[in-house]
């Protein structure tokens, strides 16, 4: 665990600086101290910060994801929550959660014997038993990419999946591709259908015919291109939007073992922007989810949930990164 | 993005004559100024938004709404976002704006030449003229009950429509009504059409017939009854809900001008909790919308937007006021 001293070198800064920032000293600029308090919490700095207010604990559930390293797709999520968490002198706890430990211990429960003021969730799915406790939660949560309706003390945060597939649609026309398949994730998730939704509206609004031969649903992984990305070649796709960018890994891969050059034969679009996709090869245009705003988002909704303050749903907004694996269509 | 020099060249004057143009300083004429500002707002010069410690200035702009006293329905939004933006030392300047204003003065121009790092839109009209600008605007704006597409400096924040009328449809229903009609607001206005979509989906989960005689969209005004009132008593409605709580004061006096009790033969249903609705004869139930943490919220956005969080869209949760408006049907 990094220690002040880490910090200090970290930023080249005085060991005295650093405390300063770590304890909201007057004397050092607004700037400094969150630069100081960022870097702490990225290198996992922890504190005992048991001062006049006490229990001023959050906590981040976090399931189906992986966040521990840099390249991950909840790392920034996490650190985003945090940073903004720890600059209002909040402890965060991280819970992985699976679904045996939820049929075990109720959420409130669980909440309220930790001592927690409010939680993020991240990475649940539909049919998993917290969801369905979450319904009548007293727990100020925030809750990513689900939204539960009628409880004031659950806020659903995520990317506006609806302009985000709408971009990669439109990117692709103007592109000059009429056959664009869709590769969706999984069918038990709340951003698949609106990503379903909003691809079909997409093709809509621009004239493009809704083939049932060139969408599919399998999973957020990328052994699901197998399955469905020779059908859409069969049927004649000059560009592939996927899910995610894992799924656009496995079907530039299938793509090629196939015979097809991406992007001179298909264009292939993914979704989130993890850090390796730029590494993919062809580095890969994708729709880009603002994590580390996410987790700094989150925060925000967390502590006004807190405050009373019944915030039903906050999206952020995606941006279209181009990159190599998406071109203009040949002839 | 374009630089002080920049504006410099293309408009053939020194740096120091669009620097003063841009800071409002009292020695160039008007003329020059507003030549500087056009032209700053055409080749996309912003400001630098976080770092500036002076001119901390936000601006609300109101139109089509009320909110000098504290029972009109503007009131306790303006209230809400100053009382956050003052605890943050911003200065908020109010400014009522017609359709002649925009038609004269550009937004952006008008943001720049009076210094605001930000603004909040209140009660704009679908076909409002900066409504079209507000698509490439390059300042950081949170507009309320509307949605401006893929643009990442605009923010829409409302109420939850969608679970509004839902929860309007569904306390009928619990009382017994199945033959419910909905007096929806003005036709140009997105709330109008979201609520429209919002009667028409609850009905349909329900199991409960969409009939176009108990259907339509007047304004937001109690006038809007008296034309349409008489054809939902004639359809044998046994309730209605109302696009906002004027339209339902104008309901409730049509319905007992026609030998209508309310509620004992007809049950009636606002929108919005003004506080006079709590004064109506009978005091009316209906759906709350909270305006001052709306306030609250729209000033945390815009505060988001200036540090570059991009958020789309936040939505606040409605709540459920039940007062004397609405009985169980009997017989």
């Amino acid at each position: 665990m990094a220690t002040i001293k880490d910090i200090a070198n970290r930023l080249g800064v005085s060991v005295s600086t650093v405390s300063k920032g770590l304890n909201g000293a007057s004397d050092i600029s607004e700037e400094l101290r969150q630069m100081v308090l960022d870097t702490a919490v990225e290198m996992g700095y922890a504190t005992k910060r048991s001062k006049k207010t006490e229990n001023r604990k959050l906590c981040i559930f976090i399931e189906n994801m992986n966040y521990e390293s840099i390249d991950e797709f909840g790392y920034d999520i996490v650190l985003g929550f945090k940073q903004n968490a720890f600059r209002h002198n909040w402890d965060v706890d991280i819970v992985p959660i699976t679904p045996t430990f939820q049929a075990e211990e109720k959420y409130d429960t669980y909440m309220l014997k930790n001592g927690y003021c409010g939680a993020f969730l991240v990475g649940f799915a539909l049919h998993d038993e917290w969801m369905r406790q979450l319904e009548d939660t007293t727990m100020p949560t925030v809750l990513f990419d689900n939204f539960i309706a009628n409880n004031p003390n659950v806020c659903y945060i995520g990317t506006d999946s609806y302009e985000g597939i709408g971009m990669a649609v439109n990117h692709l026309f103007k592109l000059g591709h009429r056959d664009i398949a869709f590769l969706n994730g999984s069918l038990y998730s709340m951003v698949s259908d609106q990503r379903q939704e909003a691809f079909e509206s997409s093709m809509t609004e621009l004239g493009l015919e809704i083939r049932p031969d060139l969408m599919a649903r399998g999973y957020y992984v990328s052994d699901s291109a197998k399955y469905h990305v020779p059908g859409f070649l069969a049927a004649g796709a000059t560009a592939i939007v996927c899910g995610n960018d894992l799924i656009a890994k496995g079907v530039m891969e299938e793509c090629v073992q196939r015979g097809f050059r991406v992007p001179e034969d298909i264009s292939v679009i993914g979704f989130d922007d993890i850090s390796l996709a730029a590494t993919y090869n062809p580095p890969l245009t994708t729709i880009r989810q603002e994590r580390n705003e996410l987790g700094k988002c989150a925060y925000v909704i967390l502590n006004s949930l807190i405050h009373h303050i019944s915030i039903s749903k906050t999206l952020l907004r995606p941006k279209l990164i181009e990159r190599e694996s998406t071109t203009r269509r040949e002839g």
